[in-house]
Protein backbone atom coordinates (compact mmCIF):
# COMPACT_ATOMS: atom_id res chain seq x y z
CA UNK A 1 0.00 0.00 0.00
CA UNK A 2 0.77 3.84 -0.24
CA UNK A 3 1.03 6.78 1.83
CA UNK A 4 -0.85 9.27 -0.64
CA UNK A 5 -4.27 10.24 -0.38
CA UNK A 6 -5.96 12.06 -2.80
CA UNK A 7 -8.40 14.68 -1.66
CA UNK A 8 -12.06 13.78 -2.56
CA UNK A 9 -13.87 15.27 -6.17
CA UNK A 10 -14.84 18.72 -5.55
CA UNK A 11 -17.35 20.93 -7.17
CA UNK A 12 -16.81 21.20 -10.71
CA UNK A 13 -15.90 24.50 -11.19
CA UNK A 14 -12.97 23.72 -8.78
CA UNK A 15 -12.10 20.89 -10.26
CA UNK A 16 -11.52 22.31 -13.63
CA UNK A 17 -9.79 25.39 -12.64
CA UNK A 18 -8.15 24.34 -9.76
CA UNK A 19 -4.65 23.36 -8.73
CA UNK A 20 -5.41 20.16 -6.27
CA UNK A 21 -5.70 16.75 -8.11
CA UNK A 22 -8.93 15.47 -7.44
CA UNK A 23 -9.45 12.75 -8.93
CA UNK A 24 -12.62 11.54 -10.03
CA UNK A 25 -12.81 7.81 -9.86
CA UNK A 26 -16.13 5.73 -10.87
CA UNK A 27 -18.44 3.57 -9.31
CA UNK A 28 -15.70 0.85 -9.71
CA UNK A 29 -13.19 3.19 -8.06
CA UNK A 30 -11.23 4.02 -11.81
CA UNK A 31 -9.72 7.05 -13.81
CA UNK A 32 -9.16 6.14 -17.19
CA UNK A 33 -4.99 6.42 -18.23
CA UNK A 34 -3.72 7.27 -21.96
CA UNK A 35 -0.07 6.68 -21.98
CA UNK A 36 1.79 8.40 -24.94
CA UNK A 37 5.20 8.10 -26.14
CA UNK A 38 7.21 10.74 -24.59
CA UNK A 39 9.27 10.88 -27.41
CA UNK A 40 7.07 10.13 -30.52
CA UNK A 41 4.20 11.58 -28.66
CA UNK A 42 2.24 8.46 -30.14
CA UNK A 43 -0.68 6.52 -28.36
CA UNK A 44 0.45 3.04 -27.37
CA UNK A 45 -1.90 2.46 -24.99
CA UNK A 46 -5.33 2.66 -22.86
CA UNK A 47 -6.24 1.36 -19.45
CA UNK A 48 -7.11 2.14 -15.95
CA UNK A 49 -6.14 2.87 -12.68
CA UNK A 50 -7.12 3.41 -8.88
CA UNK A 51 -6.45 5.68 -6.11
CA UNK A 52 -3.35 2.88 -5.35
CA UNK A 53 -2.39 2.42 -8.82
CA UNK A 54 -2.34 5.99 -9.54
CA UNK A 55 -0.65 6.93 -6.13
CA UNK A 56 2.19 3.77 -6.87
CA UNK A 57 2.87 5.55 -10.19
CA UNK A 58 3.08 9.13 -9.11
CA UNK A 59 5.96 7.42 -6.30
CA UNK A 60 7.81 5.10 -8.80
CA UNK A 61 7.82 7.05 -11.76
CA UNK A 62 6.30 3.76 -13.46
CA UNK A 63 3.23 3.09 -14.66
CA UNK A 64 0.72 1.11 -12.55
CA UNK A 65 -2.46 -0.48 -13.35
CA UNK A 66 -5.63 -2.34 -12.30
CA UNK A 67 -6.41 -4.84 -13.97
CA UNK A 68 -9.88 -5.29 -14.24
CA UNK A 69 -9.74 -8.55 -16.02
CA UNK A 70 -7.09 -9.93 -12.93
CA UNK A 71 -8.59 -7.61 -10.34
CA UNK A 72 -5.11 -6.70 -8.90
CA UNK A 73 -2.28 -3.89 -9.30
CA UNK A 74 -0.64 -4.52 -12.31
CA UNK A 75 3.43 -3.06 -12.57
CA UNK A 76 3.37 -2.88 -16.65
CA UNK A 77 5.97 -4.64 -17.73
CA UNK A 78 6.45 -6.64 -14.46
CA UNK A 79 6.72 -9.74 -16.97
CA UNK A 80 7.69 -8.28 -20.61
CA UNK A 81 9.99 -6.43 -19.28
CA UNK A 82 8.69 -3.38 -21.01
CA UNK A 83 8.50 -0.92 -17.51
CA UNK A 84 6.86 2.62 -18.43
CA UNK A 85 9.11 5.02 -17.32
CA UNK A 86 7.11 8.29 -16.80
CA UNK A 87 8.30 11.66 -17.98
CA UNK A 88 5.35 13.66 -17.44
CA UNK A 89 1.81 12.99 -16.04
CA UNK A 90 -1.69 15.06 -16.50
CA UNK A 91 -4.83 14.96 -15.96
CA UNK A 92 -8.46 16.70 -17.89
CA UNK A 93 -10.50 19.35 -17.01
CA UNK A 94 -12.41 17.05 -14.77
CA UNK A 95 -10.27 15.11 -13.89
CA UNK A 96 -11.40 11.46 -14.11
CA UNK A 97 -8.21 11.14 -16.90
CA UNK A 98 -4.72 10.55 -15.98
CA UNK A 99 -2.45 11.18 -19.35
CA UNK A 100 0.95 9.32 -19.13
CA UNK A 101 3.76 10.17 -20.93
CA UNK A 102 6.24 7.57 -20.98
CA UNK A 103 9.42 5.60 -22.42
CA UNK A 104 9.50 2.22 -22.48
CA UNK A 105 12.29 -0.03 -21.42
CA UNK A 106 12.58 -3.54 -22.67
CA UNK A 107 11.66 -4.59 -26.09
CA UNK A 108 10.19 -1.28 -26.79
CA UNK A 109 6.45 -3.11 -27.32
CA UNK A 110 3.89 -1.67 -24.92
CA UNK A 111 1.28 -3.90 -26.38
CA UNK A 112 0.95 -7.58 -25.03
CA UNK A 113 0.78 -9.00 -28.68
CA UNK A 114 4.53 -7.65 -29.10
CA UNK A 115 3.23 -4.43 -30.87
CA UNK A 116 4.70 -1.08 -30.12
CA UNK A 117 1.19 0.22 -29.88
CA UNK A 118 -1.74 -1.48 -28.56
CA UNK A 119 -3.62 0.38 -31.88
CA UNK A 120 -1.93 -1.40 -34.67
CA UNK A 121 -5.26 -1.75 -36.63
CA UNK A 122 -7.10 0.85 -38.71
CA UNK A 123 -10.84 1.26 -39.23
CA UNK A 124 -11.61 1.13 -43.23
CA UNK A 125 -15.16 1.71 -44.14
CA UNK A 126 -16.47 1.83 -47.01
CA UNK A 127 -20.28 1.54 -48.62
CA UNK A 128 -21.53 0.36 -45.56
CA UNK A 129 -19.02 -2.26 -44.45
CA UNK A 130 -15.43 -1.88 -42.62
CA UNK A 131 -12.76 -3.93 -42.02
CA UNK A 132 -9.32 -3.93 -39.89
CA UNK A 133 -6.18 -2.74 -41.65
CA UNK A 134 -3.56 -4.55 -39.63
CA UNK A 135 -0.18 -2.08 -39.60
CA UNK A 136 2.88 -3.86 -41.81
CA UNK A 137 5.43 -3.79 -39.26
CA UNK A 138 6.48 -7.21 -37.42
CA UNK A 139 6.17 -7.71 -33.13
CA UNK A 140 9.21 -6.71 -31.31
CA UNK A 141 8.87 -9.47 -29.11
CA UNK A 142 7.00 -13.49 -29.40
CA UNK A 143 4.02 -13.06 -26.94
CA UNK A 144 3.73 -16.98 -26.51
CA UNK A 145 7.10 -16.42 -25.46
CA UNK A 146 7.05 -14.09 -23.76
CA UNK A 147 3.89 -14.89 -21.44
CA UNK A 148 3.67 -18.57 -21.41
CA UNK A 149 6.69 -19.74 -20.01
CA UNK A 150 6.41 -17.21 -16.93
CA UNK A 151 3.40 -17.04 -13.93
CA UNK B 1 -30.84 5.66 -35.34
CA UNK B 2 -28.39 4.09 -37.51
CA UNK B 3 -28.35 1.01 -39.97
CA UNK B 4 -25.23 -0.09 -38.91
CA UNK B 5 -24.56 -3.08 -36.58
CA UNK B 6 -21.85 -4.43 -35.17
CA UNK B 7 -20.83 -8.30 -34.59
CA UNK B 8 -20.79 -9.39 -31.15
CA UNK B 9 -17.13 -9.78 -29.53
CA UNK B 10 -15.70 -12.95 -30.46
CA UNK B 11 -13.18 -14.86 -28.84
CA UNK B 12 -9.73 -13.21 -27.36
CA UNK B 13 -7.48 -14.67 -30.14
CA UNK B 14 -9.79 -13.59 -33.03
CA UNK B 15 -10.75 -10.30 -31.42
CA UNK B 16 -7.17 -9.49 -31.16
CA UNK B 17 -5.84 -10.65 -34.48
CA UNK B 18 -8.95 -10.79 -37.02
CA UNK B 19 -9.80 -7.87 -39.36
CA UNK B 20 -13.61 -7.88 -38.23
CA UNK B 21 -14.78 -4.66 -35.93
CA UNK B 22 -16.19 -6.18 -33.15
CA UNK B 23 -16.13 -3.86 -30.05
CA UNK B 24 -16.23 -5.53 -26.94
CA UNK B 25 -18.76 -2.60 -24.99
CA UNK B 26 -18.26 -2.74 -20.99
CA UNK B 27 -21.61 -3.25 -18.85
CA UNK B 28 -22.97 0.18 -19.96
CA UNK B 29 -22.41 -0.24 -23.32
CA UNK B 30 -19.38 2.26 -23.72
CA UNK B 31 -15.97 2.01 -25.23
CA UNK B 32 -13.32 4.85 -24.51
CA UNK B 33 -12.22 7.24 -27.26
CA UNK B 34 -9.15 9.13 -27.38
CA UNK B 35 -9.23 11.75 -29.61
CA UNK B 36 -5.72 13.31 -30.88
CA UNK B 37 -5.34 16.58 -33.47
CA UNK B 38 -4.62 14.89 -36.68
CA UNK B 39 -1.68 17.15 -37.51
CA UNK B 40 0.04 17.89 -34.29
CA UNK B 41 -0.53 13.78 -32.71
CA UNK B 42 -1.23 15.85 -29.68
CA UNK B 43 -4.15 14.38 -27.39
CA UNK B 44 -7.15 16.41 -27.19
CA UNK B 45 -9.94 14.78 -25.04
CA UNK B 46 -10.97 11.45 -23.96
CA UNK B 47 -15.09 10.27 -24.31
CA UNK B 48 -16.77 7.57 -24.53
CA UNK B 49 -18.85 5.61 -27.11
CA UNK B 50 -22.27 3.26 -27.16
CA UNK B 51 -22.65 1.82 -30.49
CA UNK B 52 -25.21 4.56 -32.07
CA UNK B 53 -22.51 6.73 -31.16
CA UNK B 54 -19.93 4.68 -32.84
CA UNK B 55 -22.23 3.69 -35.80
CA UNK B 56 -22.75 7.84 -36.20
CA UNK B 57 -19.31 8.54 -36.47
CA UNK B 58 -18.65 5.97 -38.99
CA UNK B 59 -21.33 7.31 -40.99
CA UNK B 60 -21.02 11.04 -40.46
CA UNK B 61 -16.71 11.49 -40.55
CA UNK B 62 -17.61 13.32 -37.36
CA UNK B 63 -17.27 12.54 -33.98
CA UNK B 64 -19.99 11.57 -31.90
CA UNK B 65 -20.16 10.39 -28.15
CA UNK B 66 -22.32 9.22 -25.55
CA UNK B 67 -22.42 11.84 -22.66
CA UNK B 68 -22.57 10.00 -19.22
CA UNK B 69 -23.31 13.09 -17.24
CA UNK B 70 -26.41 14.11 -19.78
CA UNK B 71 -27.19 10.17 -20.84
CA UNK B 72 -27.77 10.96 -24.60
CA UNK B 73 -25.73 10.93 -27.31
CA UNK B 74 -23.59 13.55 -28.23
CA UNK B 75 -22.46 15.54 -31.58
CA UNK B 76 -19.00 17.41 -30.35
CA UNK B 77 -19.11 20.86 -30.92
CA UNK B 78 -23.05 20.67 -31.76
CA UNK B 79 -23.14 23.44 -29.56
CA UNK B 80 -19.77 25.38 -29.61
CA UNK B 81 -19.05 24.89 -33.66
CA UNK B 82 -15.85 22.97 -32.57
CA UNK B 83 -16.53 19.84 -34.81
CA UNK B 84 -14.44 17.28 -35.19
CA UNK B 85 -13.69 15.87 -38.39
CA UNK B 86 -12.17 12.47 -38.48
CA UNK B 87 -9.25 11.65 -40.55
CA UNK B 88 -8.56 8.15 -39.17
CA UNK B 89 -10.49 5.45 -36.43
CA UNK B 90 -8.45 3.07 -34.61
CA UNK B 91 -9.05 -0.08 -32.17
CA UNK B 92 -6.95 -1.32 -29.81
CA UNK B 93 -6.02 -5.13 -29.22
CA UNK B 94 -8.93 -6.00 -27.61
CA UNK B 95 -11.42 -3.50 -29.09
CA UNK B 96 -12.82 -1.94 -26.00
CA UNK B 97 -11.12 1.68 -27.22
CA UNK B 98 -11.37 3.56 -30.28
CA UNK B 99 -8.89 5.99 -31.03
CA UNK B 100 -9.94 8.91 -33.54
CA UNK B 101 -7.78 11.25 -35.54
CA UNK B 102 -9.26 14.41 -36.06
CA UNK B 103 -8.68 18.34 -36.89
CA UNK B 104 -11.03 20.25 -35.10
CA UNK B 105 -13.19 23.27 -37.13
CA UNK B 106 -15.01 26.60 -35.54
CA UNK B 107 -12.33 27.81 -32.86
CA UNK B 108 -10.32 25.08 -32.61
CA UNK B 109 -11.29 23.94 -28.77
CA UNK B 110 -11.79 20.72 -27.83
CA UNK B 111 -12.00 21.18 -24.17
CA UNK B 112 -15.80 22.80 -23.04
CA UNK B 113 -13.55 25.48 -21.70
CA UNK B 114 -11.74 26.92 -24.35
CA UNK B 115 -8.72 25.18 -23.96
CA UNK B 116 -6.94 23.11 -27.34
CA UNK B 117 -6.92 20.40 -25.13
CA UNK B 118 -8.43 18.89 -22.07
CA UNK B 119 -5.21 17.97 -20.92
CA UNK B 120 -4.17 21.75 -19.75
CA UNK B 121 -2.59 20.85 -16.46
CA UNK B 122 0.53 19.09 -15.48
CA UNK B 123 0.31 17.19 -12.42
CA UNK B 124 3.70 18.48 -10.46
CA UNK B 125 4.89 15.86 -7.75
CA UNK B 126 7.37 17.23 -5.41
CA UNK B 127 8.49 15.49 -2.05
CA UNK B 128 5.21 13.82 -1.42
CA UNK B 129 3.08 16.22 -2.27
CA UNK B 130 1.92 17.33 -5.94
CA UNK B 131 -0.37 20.03 -7.55
CA UNK B 132 -1.56 20.28 -10.80
CA UNK B 133 0.27 23.32 -12.81
CA UNK B 134 -1.77 24.97 -15.60
CA UNK B 135 -0.49 25.41 -19.28
CA UNK B 136 0.17 28.90 -19.78
CA UNK B 137 -2.08 29.69 -22.29
CA UNK B 138 -5.43 30.96 -22.66
CA UNK B 139 -8.69 29.40 -23.76
CA UNK B 140 -9.71 29.82 -27.67
CA UNK B 141 -13.24 30.76 -26.37
CA UNK B 142 -15.12 32.40 -23.53
CA UNK B 143 -16.71 29.55 -22.16
CA UNK B 144 -19.54 31.34 -20.40
CA UNK B 145 -20.65 32.83 -23.53
CA UNK B 146 -20.66 29.69 -25.91
CA UNK B 147 -22.82 27.90 -23.43
CA UNK B 148 -24.46 30.14 -21.72
CA UNK B 149 -26.22 31.78 -23.94
CA UNK B 150 -27.27 28.01 -25.52
CA UNK B 151 -29.59 25.31 -24.60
Amino acid sequence: MTDLVFAPPSDRKSAESGTQLTPRFDANGLVTAIVTDFASGKLLMVAHMNADALAKTIETGQSHFWSRSRQKLWLKGETSGTIQHVHEMRTDCDQDAIWLKVSVSGAGATCHTGMPSCFYRRIEATDGTFELIHDDIAPLFDSAEVYDNKS
